[in-house]
């Protein structure tokens, strides 16, 4: 990792230059830098927590000073009993994944002794652009290694000190393996993120890790793709069939568990012959976990009705932004629908294309609602809070997309991939083919029994490659 | 089909809500609008011919002025021999491939009756822009509804009448059918390129079909994803190894077979060892073909000894920019390389990461090559031409990419399509999982048997949400 103060254009050039030594490493060898980065993380700890400490000092005095929020202050900690643990843990966790590159995900006999395979391979230089939090830039240097990425990362800048301290060890650490320095790179110089956002010739795939504001601007500043999701307003819709203690319990974990996440409920639709049948109890209970209720007329009445006095004066009429909005804490917006067709309608229009649940018995209705919702994760009798990398099984998550290309919903490794076409032939031409020549076979070829045999011969190959890729350094972009 | 003269916001949100319908159509049903499609078209033969001929008019009297190029006027000519019958047959061989959507392609068991799928969905609404020729148009909405994508097509001026003749006769076929017209907007409008590509809330995907520069233009313009290729630059790295006879075909086939195609070749690097087994043969051939040859100083010195002199006095001396230019025609650039290293680290700067090729008999020297060489596609031992979705069995191309998320390489309707995640479940939620908990059980189960069912209540409900989108049609983004 290198630590630097370079232009962005350095920075950039840099990055590329290691991204191609980076993605021939062998599975071992990627592996390998991961073990070396745990351990001196692991050894390192005092250090990055004293480093740590100074950066609280002054998000403290920032905070009294009211510049800086307290929960901000919070997500800075990393002496919080075992958030460095969980940090070095994860670092773990990454190097177990299966290796993503590599593989051979299809292949055709084109024609004899002509096989078109399709290989997945890294993408090539990420930017991370994250805020507080100072042990993404261990989790990000983990994803990035495992999958073949070099990645230019830039912090906050509340949180030098411990970027410091960590990018250090990490630098050290990776130069007793075969992982080049010039892979990681750790932008400290202040104003450089409009500068890094317009290398689209070197920088491949941008990943803002913060919130709403960071993610809109860095979407409206470039024309390197960008992975991410600017907003998390969550829908569920509620039918009359559904048995009210599994709504319940369903609707207080989307609402409750955690309000700050962007998979949290913003949005509960209910179906009119659902207002007096279900809806009394679970706004019971939403009302007793402290959630305020913003009610559209007709559920506003309905409640006023069944609710005891005491409940129904806490009622909140919605207004028409509601609709439109991301609480991100113990608010609920509470709209009246009056057939399947009206929430399909309303979810398209006003979720944010995040994850979007039905509640019903009825399956035909179910598969309606997920075939017509066009949202990243739909789910059928689920917490909305589902919608999590860990959750689906991928081991780690580099962040959630609502985009509508390459990858959607919570992305794993598989994310920061993509993929090759390669021919091997004898001397086989195009002109050869179609009208009175010969003909394509196009028959598909199992994927599994294709790995490429990698013997010693080409290991010394590669490894010359990468020598003297270090030293024609400057000529690659 | 509308064609039309609305705003460029009105267009964007018609083909927005028109999407939404299509997305939940049948195989069967985009099928049919195919089937009615290729038949009016048939059936209109003489009509889009007449029309056809007006812009022909207009482009040969435009060329005599020299203000248009006659290769232009040549692109913009329906009436040549077979090509309406090829525009006719393009549109069955998309009918007939697989359908692209909808389809499970992993599922995985969260916990008991909690399934996680990923299924196959279309992207949403495409923004085509095409230059002069007129039956892309036919390919292109083909395309899109196949793979149940809206389309908002904007083509070039020179082509306005058959283009009118075209979505005329689409726009009477489609009403026939279930495919609701308003996913697919032909913009007659002039200079509305600007503004449709500013609308990101509407629009998922942007592909240019035509030259450099206009893919460029589009590219620096937008920040909607756009697919494609600004410019083919293809190498192939010539090994003393390799059989001069076979090492002749292939270089003559991917230099001369089709000088103006993206995966031509634009320069050969040759081995040093090579300069005086291989290459005078070689470049021979090239020049009984026309070639002109522009070498670097060795491969200059060498072929000059080698040649007689007639053919050595074609020769001519490389200049550094010949080594990033896109010929697109009968020019080739000779560059000599004393080491595996060296090609892959020159073609990683200077190809357009298109299509690259090795031509050597030692398998560890090739797959090195392969691994390290970071193009859309990288062969072994065939010709670049060869990077085509034809040849590739994906029986039609959306366009080449040389994207590095997505869809790299040759397009095919895979490309138009993403997914979403779906989980079905029994009021699991996310709190209950994690430390003293339920534990994930996180088992991969087959996809292939995962096709949801679709019975006759279910038809009925998407039937009528169409109907009630249809009523609500100005309600959707």
């Amino acid at each position: 990792m290198s630590l630097t103060n370079a232009t962005p254009i350095e920075v950039a050039q840099a990055a590329r230059t290691g991204s191609r030594r980076l993605a021939v490493l062998s599975t071992e060898e990627r592996n390998a830098a991961l073990t070396a980065i745990h351990q001196a993380l692991a050894d390192g700890k005092d250090e990055v927590l004293a480093a740590n400490r100074k950066d609280l000092e002054a998000a403290n005095k920032a905070a009294e000073g009211g510049t800086l929020s307290q929960s901000l202050v919070k997500r800075l900690d990393l002496g919080k009993k075992g958030k460095y643990e969980d940090m070095l843990q994860g670092i773990l966790d990454v190097r177990q994944l299966e290796d993503p590159i590599n593989k051979t995900t299809a292949r055709t006999l084109l024609d004899d002794n002509l096989i078109l395979s399709r290989l997945t391979c890294p993408i090539g230089v990420l930017l991370i652009i994250f805020e507080a939090r100072p042990e993404v830039i261990a989790n990000i240097s983990a994803l990035a290694i495992k999958s073949g990425n070099a990645a230019i990362l830039k912090g906050g800048k509340e949180s030098s000190h411990s970027f410091a301290a960590i990018a250090s060890i990490i630098s050290t650490a990776l130069s007793t393996t075969t992982v080049p320095s010039d892979c990681l790179q750790l932008v400290q110089t202040h104003d450089v993120i409009a500068d890094l956002l317009r290398l689209d010739q070197y920088i491949d795939l941008c990943i803002p890790r913060g919130g709403n504001k960071l993610v809109r601007y860095v979407k409206d500043s470039t024309s390197i793709p960008v992975l991410g999701h600017a907003d998390g307003i969550c829908t569920t819709y509620l039918c009359a069939d559904y048995p009210v203690e599994k709504a319940t319990k369903i609707i207080v974990d989307a609402k409750v568990s955690y309000p700050a996440g962007c998979n949290a409920l913003e949005q509960l639709l209910v179906d009119e012959s659902a207002l007096s049948i279900n809806l009394p109890q679970i706004a019971e209970a939403l009302l007793q976990k402290g959630v305020s209720l913003r009610c559209d007329p007709k559920s506003h009445t309905a409640l006023k009705d069944k609710l005891d006095p005491h409940s129904a004066a806490l009622l909140q009429p919605s207004s028409d932004t509601d609709f439109d909005t991301e609480f991100l804490d113990l608010t609920l917006a509470i709209k009246t629908v009056s057939s399947l067709e009206e929430a399909i309608t309303h979810i398209n229009a006003h979720s944010s294309h995040h994850t979007d649940a039905i509640l019903t018995l009825n399956e035909p209705t179910a598969n309606a609602f997920l075939a017509a919702i066009d949202s990243s994760s739909v789910y059928w009798n689920t917490s909305t809070r589902m919608a999590d990398g860990q959750r689906y099984g991928f081991g780690t998550e580099v962040g959630i997309s609502t985009n509508k290309i390459h990858s959607r919903g919570p992305v794993g490794l598989e994310g920061l991939t993509i993929y090759k076409w390669t021919i091997a032939g004898d001397a086989q031409v195009s002109a050869e083919y179609g009208a009175g020549g010969k003909q394509w076979k196009h028959e598909r070829l199992p994927a599994d029994d294709a790995d490429v045999a990698r013997n010693a011969e080409e290991r010394e190959l590669l490894r010359r490659f990468r020598e003297g890729g270090m030293k024609n350094g400057n000529q690659v972009p």
